[in-house]
């Protein structure tokens, strides 16, 4: 679990992990629901060559397919946001290309035929970037010329199955942990720069979901019209404004009443390592406070390890028959990776 | 703190603290609100003289006058239950006698001339008795025969201020912890064999209290037609039913989910040894909690300190100028007090 992010950036005592994501179609196969299964099944056989047959690549990366039945493994990987919810629901012969690390994957059969990310930890736009680009350029050049190349147009950029990806086909997301905004009820703050820069803001899982854990996703609303490095830029402006803010809050809170501050960090840490039954939120709400703790110098702790448990608490990661037993396999995780004295 | 009581009886996994106070009054001087200035003054020196200028005792007691002045002190004391809030309370000139230990207290003009208890750990009702009738005799025997000796009645017995008191002048307390007897709502259990064995129940405060952390006290309210031995034996007979009664509950509880009540013993233990601040309140009911876990053996822990914690996180006890410093210095004491890994 500890090297759950392969990139590791900077201010991670508020940024949680970048993501950049690419997508991209084939010119000569249908896009989305015009999509044949036999073409599913040529586009998985396709798009993965590059990777399966690159002798640098074949051993870093794993090749699963998934059809129509549900699976317990597909839900474990949306929740490690390594394919998303759409790739796992959809009933269509699909694959995914997932790096050792975690730290690359790519989808096929997604919405669009292909969708390739990087993740790293800590705040990372440029570095996963530059892994997503390098990767797509393995996988253009190696795709069969037979199949046309990406579908690229010289006015609109890429080519995507839903308009709102036109153009770089790109959607860098970074994952934001804001316990002082959020607890001075700061929305108003998050949507003002949201809108300022034309961004989205969601909660931890994805669209339309609260901030479980204070935590918030931002990432660009905007792919067409821009060039990929200033779309990054434009983001990396908004996300360093909020790290601004939130350490300013925090600053604030804490000498507002340091007793009061120590004593929730203090607390939360103490629950996380001892208690025998623990729901997924409750979980989430102290290692946001512990979190706090760690990244303010008053816990010691290892962040990495604290990221990689936001998801490995998740139902679907932990596995189990009951909610029951769930909570008691999340609180014996705990136990196990939070040391606290 | 760890000898605060001095004798140590049984069932200390339920059974607190036992306490056994007798009401005396001379003869030769008013009772009660007919007491002269001089003659408070008086009844301190006479009733204190035995004790005072034993050899044996004098080292062992503290003698203290009180004023019309309020005291911190004299509510530290009341705390600790070694003096009543009426007797600090009262604007009369008025005295103790305690044991280092504080095992032993004798009132000076309390609502009668003197009151004299022994107080032990666990269920130890015929030790007490026996420590404070033996005080008893000394004092007795050592007052000034101008006095007339202890007020007597050969019909009624002792005759004190208070109808109530009369007879034995004994008043025989036992706190208990029942927490799982608390947490089934039975407080009906409690009154039905109050009422059966003559008995009253109170919280931990005294008369009219809730029962803050699950403890009760219960002591007899009869003390006139039968002899000291006859009142303490039925009050034992109630509390042994009572703690029959609690280790079922307490057995049931724990099998109905043994990983529940696990999680709510480590949860605080682990709270009661990590916060920063805390108020009186929840450390009590933590305290209850981390009483049943050492009591159940799932927590290692000393069960007399714990008792004398009880005592100890009380506002008096600790000083401090305002609620939010007392609540940080409850909680620095806890931290330092409990030991939980």
């Amino acid at each position: 679990m500890s090297d759950f992010f392969k990139m590791s950036g900077s201010d991670t005592d508020i940024v949680i992990s970048t993501r950049v994501r690419l997508a991209r179609n084939l010119a000569g196969i249908p896009f989305g629901n015009r999509l044949a299964s036999e073409d599913a099944e040529r586009l998985i056989a396709e798009a993965s060559r590059p990777i399966v047959e690159n002798p640098v690549f074949s051993e870093r990366f794993t090749l699963k397919k998934y059809g129509k039945e549900p699976s317990g493994e597909l839900r474990g990987l949306v929740e490690k946001h390594l394919v998303s919810k759409e790739f796992a629901a959809s009933g269509l012969t699909r694959a995914a290309l997932i790096s050792e690390d975690g730290g690359i994957s790519v989808m096929i059969n997604e919405e669009d035929h292909i969708r390739l990310q990087a993740i790293g930890s800590g705040l990372c736009i440029e570095e996963c970037l530059e892994a997503a680009t390098s990767l797509d350029r393995v996988i253009e050049q190696g795709i069969g010329k037979e199949l046309g190349g990406y579908a690229f147009d010289s006015r609109l950029g890429y080519l995507t199955c839903c308009p709102t990806n036109i153009g770089t086909g790109m959607r860098v997301s970074v994952m934001l942990h804001l316990p002082a905004l959020a607890a001075s009820g700061s929305d108003r703050l998050l949507s003002r720069i949201a809108s300022r820069f034309g961004l989205a803001v969601r909660g931890f899982y994805g669209e339309g979901t609260a901030a479980t854990g204070d935590i918030f996703q931002i990432s660009n609303r905007v792919t067409l019209g821009y060039d990929e490095s200033e779309l990054a830029q434009r983001l990396k402006e908004a996300v360093n404004s909020l790290i601004r803010e939130e350490r300013a809050r925090r600053k604030e809170e804490y000498e507002a009443s340091p007793l009061a501050f120590e004593d929730r960090v203090h607390r939360s840490a103490a629950v996380l390592s001892s208690a025998r039954l623990i729901s997924t939120d409750e979980a989430m709400q102290l290692l946001s406070d512990y979190r706090t703790g760690v990244a303010s110098g008053i816990l010691k702790g290892d962040m990495d390890r604290i990221n990689a448990l936001l998801w490995a608490i998740q139902p679907a990661s932990l596995g189990g028959n009951s909610a029951a037993s769930r909570d008691a396999n999340r609180a014996e995780l705990l136990r196990r990776e939070i040391n606290y004295e």
